[in-house]
């Protein structure tokens, strides 16, 4: 099944090629090249290529060490083995492309994937090759989730889910963010994420919190403390993005309010998701609920990002996204109010557009959940 | 102290530029940008960018969102920020590169970092510019460890030895290659490794073993596996990476026999690794005992590659790498043997080429060691 997955989506977007005027598309190591091929590889210090030409089977550059990779493929494929010598490397290049058909026309590629490296190399094996961002066409075909992304999403949601659970009972006065995310970490691994998170948890407690973008340190849990996590899986690769938070007793009263308007802020956003709006119109739906309760200026982030394959992907939720949603997309929707010096509360779900509106893969409560202080020692 | 690290590290390569022929060198997020700056930036779909310029304080462009980062520099920069509108960047990167009196002559950059996406600003920005790869000058810099750099690539050791030893004991028979390394990683972090490991462990058990690149699985540890494990902590961003193998009972006479051997090629690479030595006389020495072993067919891969800010970056202990050793330069030792279906070893050292020689910054010992089986249950 999943074999013939690859190859139906290389025999797509060679159908589209054409369209776009590209003779083929080059991806190196990555989200990509994985989609198309089902392989990974290092992005290392060497060259790997995967080139998807308009007819015949797809060409790929690689080492030689790594030649096991392909012994047992679904589908056929062409590669072309370097050794050790980077000296030889242009004429394995030479040899692929011209094996590709490409010696001119136009080769598509990922600006923000692609490295000069691998540019070079292009360039020096086929001077009078072109080339074009084949970003918009491949994020076309991403962004809408088949049915085994969609269960690989849900896997990374729910080995998410378990292991914040399985730590709550244990967060107590005294310990560090830190250790609290080690700990997380290490429930995440063991509930089955690929050892590859898709990104390391934020957990900040109290004043931190105000902090978006703050790393796990030394700050210790106290009574009193606000406690925001933002953390995810990875499952075969699909990653998972959920943020809750958490009150150790009583809050500032101010902190309870703005947990509030989040949650409202998140629904709304929620509500707004639906086929045929743009990106940007449910970015517009969760700021409105946030200026309205007066603290728009504390809201310091767009909405949410696209979420798969990698961690931020296309669609993004911003102002300035007018992608249409369409069903089959997969984003956050993670609005936020930040009260420097006091405490910051975000609530970040993931969702998927529905044939008539979007759908909630996370299900932890959006409530601002209360921790219990120390007097449960056995 | 580490202020003025900084800005000596840029003097340097200013003093470099002109006898190298570059205007400027610019660097993308990831270690040679932190190298230089002591910042970090994800590497993510917005074009950050730090400028070198033969005279002048650093140019840096940045997000908006991020300005925070360089609101206390101990050093002059002169950042350029742009805001959430794609639309926009051009021109900061031309306001950008204008203030560091770039238009025309030669840019260096790093192509196995840069990604086609700055290059397309950095081109759209000044036409006239040309591009050339700063990989060696920059190399030649951050291959030499000062102080400050070795403290940490010794820290990151301690915390991966203390990381070991801390699960070794509870190694027992049932237990999967997955839930070792998630234990692991858990030390790590406890220990005090930062979030971003420089690799996933590998834990390999019995047939496993002879893949030198094996992801840990569910193969469940029997007695008479051998267990190979490779992995590494990261402090403060400098990275250790180490390999030991140990038995859980008695092997097949042919183990004991490869892992002698390995241990002695990796003493050889060690005695041979000096000042004034290219890095392919340590892989010839280490290559020579295991040939004359019998297995020169077995060992599979190059002795070595060089550590520090990166977990593979130069020197490469290759035959194919003339660079000739210094004092200061750090990389691994790591010769193996790889017997298909049945086992491998490798053995994985840290080094630093000292005035009169080298040091393993490793200290755990190289022979095979035992583990015991399940029969201490409490």
């Amino acid at each position: 099944m999943s074999e013939n997955q690859h190859l139906k989506r290389q025999q797509r977007i060679q159908a589209l090629l054409g369209k776009a005027g590209l003779q083929a598309v080059a991806l190196n190591p990555g989200p990509d090249l994985t989609y198309f091929s089902g392989l990974e590889f290092h992005l290392m210090e060497r060259p790997v290529l995967l080139i998807l030409p308009g007819d015949g089977p797809s060409v790929l550059i690689l080492p030689e060490l790594e030649s096991a990779k392909v012994d047992d493929l679904p589908y056929p494929i062409r590669p072309f083995f370097f050794n050790e010598d980077p000296g030889t490397w242009v004429g394995i290049f030479q040899a692929a492309l011209q094996e590709a058909g490409l010696s001119s026309g136009k080769l598509g590629l990922i600006p923000r994937r692609l490295r000069v490296l691998e540019l070079n190399y292009l360039q020096s094996a086929a001077p009078d090759l072109e080339f074009e961002s084949a970003q918009d066409l491949i994020s076309q075909m991403r962004m809408i989730k088949d049915g085994s992304e969609l269960a690989k999403m849900g896997e990374a949601v729910r080995i998410a889910e378990c292991a914040l659970t399985g730590i709550l009972s244990s967060l107590k006065p005294g310990q560090t963010e830190k250790e609290v995310a080690a700990r997380l970490v290490g429930r995440l691994l063991a509930q089955g994420s690929d050892p590859a998170l898709p990104f390391f948890p934020i957990v900040s407690f109290g004043e931190n919190s105000a902090n978006p973008h703050a790393s796990p340190g030394e700050r210790v849990l106290k009574e009193g403390d606000l406690v925001l996590i933002d953390w995810g899986a990875a499952y075969q690769r699909y990653c998972s993005d959920i943020t809750r938070v958490f009150a150790l007793g009583d809050l500032h009263p101010e902190l309870d309010k703005i947990a509030l308007f989040v949650a409202e802020a998140n629904t709304a956003g929620r509500e707004a998701a639906k086929p045929g709006v743009p990106a940007s119109a449910v970015d517009r739906a969760v700021r409105q609920v946030i200026s309205e309760a007066g603290y728009g200026d504390y809201f310091t982030h767009r909405t949410g990002h696209g979420l798969g394959g990698e961690a931020h992907e296309e669609p993004y939720i911003s102002e300035f996204d007018q992608t249409i949603l369409k069903p089959g997309m997969t984003f956050t929707i993670e609005p936020g109010i930040y009260l420097p010096g006091r405490g910051g509360v975000r609530i970040e779900d993931d969702v998927l557009i529905t044939e008539d509106g979007c759908r909630s893969l996370t299900e932890l409560s959006r409530e601002l959940g209360q921790l219990l202080p120390d007097d449960s020692m056995i």
